[in-house]
């Protein structure tokens, strides 16, 4: 490994915030250094615990997490967050959504919070937030939220990296309880009713419950509901709790290795995926070779079948027994 | 090209259903068949409008839809729906939905719906979609409606495989109209604010134009916001008027050939990322191998880059001057 590497794994290891910053941002821009980086930390990581946050726009996530964390900053646990928002082209919102954010914990080298929202020509968001939280793993901080916003599979893949996840409703939605997607059922160990001294509050909760009723219990956990006003701090406490208390159920059960696994697979996956577009589109010449056979098949001149057959055998990956 | 794709190719240009719905399960399913007969059919591609509509959960968007459909009927056009749901793990539900929305249009050939859930092992949505509408294009429906839930990255992508998009909001989320992710604003061309009988459907008409006031018109077109209660049919027309208004004002503008070729640009790196997952992890060696790293992995054993390394090396596409 190179000295400048080492040096820098001992930095992020230590907590520097400023070796943090640098390596989140050498993963964004795939610098060549990142994967060394995360090779080096590797072994030190599995300590954290990742918490997923995920429900619609304007439900109070952000807050929530924010008083969620600054819940385990009193217990003296150092915090990171990572604020996804997969549906934004534009970096600009994420970094002004920082700097509101780092507000409240400016003072505090025990929160680490990094909004992500860029993705890249070769996408992959949902590998960077994984690789994100191996770092602030790697560098100590024992507790990771990871807040997304909406309903897509996209957040689904995000929030499915943590070990547990948050699902958070409002009422005043009402109706969409009933709405809610299968997969957002499926995958929230915890419901949080949040803005709950709202009217509907107490109606959401007991449909939420009704619906819960429905669903077999995974893992022999039944999904509690938590009301919170994450403004005011309300039943924030009792939610900590309510995490800690799935940790503890999930920590003996034998599913947790097959999880961990299924964790994996997806995650090699996907940095397969983007080790090979890398491959064999990276670099300008690959745009501008992807550009002309976009041209081509958008006049219909050519199939795209043809044209993704060209390309992997001008890559010298071509023609393994087709045409 | 065989006899068999051949004849195919035919019943699916002359519209017949069950050519139709066997294809699309060919496509699903990554039948040997589904690519011969996709390039048979591309030349024959190209006339069909596609017209995509999100919105969050419980706006109404498939009632909004099946209207839409309806109101092309009349008119005598052909028209095909794609439903598509990726955050349900499961096409059960789908099945369902179709079952239940096929019932409206049952009588009536002139009309295809279709429901998507399912994502297989190696993903892609966004390219069965697109598939899918190549196959009702060249099916002769004039009109493809594309309904995807929620804000989420991969129904941003499905959602822009439309020529028009269309964004749903309702009343009664109010407050979220200024939560609305910059994503969506960015690539609505026409919103809708159904339910709009309700009382607060003029407040979000208001709060939509202040906020559309503030947007850089794009391609010389303010995207309008149209009023409807789609359960009651109204405002469907008006809807109906203002889609083919944006399609006349699109068609004669020079951005419109630099959108077909972004759009196959995203078309042909997502058929590549297949095609080269395929070959590296299809089968069921390939699923057992990564089963197998991914155990390593979770036990840090190894850590995710070597891994990856190794499933490249085994593949015969392994190191290309790294280690």
């Amino acid at each position: 490994m190179a000295p400048v590497v080492e040096k820098w794994a001992d930095e992020v290891r230590a907590g520097d915030v400023r070796a943090l910053s640098r390596a989140i941002t050498a993963i964004e821009n795939h610098d060549a250094n990142a994967e060394p980086l995360l090779r080096a930390l590797f072994p030190h990581t599995g300590e954290a615990y990742l918490i997923g946050v995920t429900g619609a726009p304007g439900t109070g996530k952000s807050t929530l997490v924010d008083r969620l964390a600054a819940n385990y900053r009193k217990q003296d646990e150092a915090v990171g967050v990572i604020a996804v928002d997969p549906t934004s082209p534009y970096s600009g919102g994420a970094i002004l959504g920082d700097r509101i954010r780092m507000q409240g914990h400016a003072a505090d080298a025990g929160v680490f919070i990094r909004s992500m929202a860029t993705r890249g020509f070769l996408g992959g968001l949902s590998r960077t937030t994984s690789e994100v939280a191996l770092l602030l793993d790697a560098g100590g901080k024992r507790r990771i939220l990871i807040e997304t916003v909406g309903v897509g599979q996209d957040e689904v893949d995000i929030v499915r990296l943590a070990d547990c996840v948050i699902v958070v409703v409002v009422p005043g939605l009402g109706d969409d309880i009933q709405n809610m997607k299968a997969g957002l059922m499926e995958i929230a160990d915890i419901f949080v009713v949040n803005k709950s001294d709202r009217e509907d509050a107490e109606r959401v909760e007991q449909q939420l419950n009704a619906m819960l009723s429905l669903v077999m219990p995974q893992h022999g956990w039944h999904p509690p509901v938590v009301r919170t006003v994450a403004s005011e701090s309300r039943g924030v406490d009792t939610l900590a709790e309510t995490i800690a208390r799935f940790r503890e159920h999930f920590a003996s059960r034998p599913e947790r290795q097959k999880k961990h696994v299924e964790h994996w697979k997806k995650r090699l996956l996907e940095l397969l995926e983007s080790r090979l577009l890398e491959r064999v589109m990276g670099g300008a010449q690959g745009e501008a070779q992807l550009e002309e056979l976009a041209r081509e098949v958008a006049e219909r001149r050519k199939d795209p079948f043809t044209a993704v057959s060209e390309i992997l055998a001008r890559s010298g990956l071509g023609v393994r027994g087709q045409a």
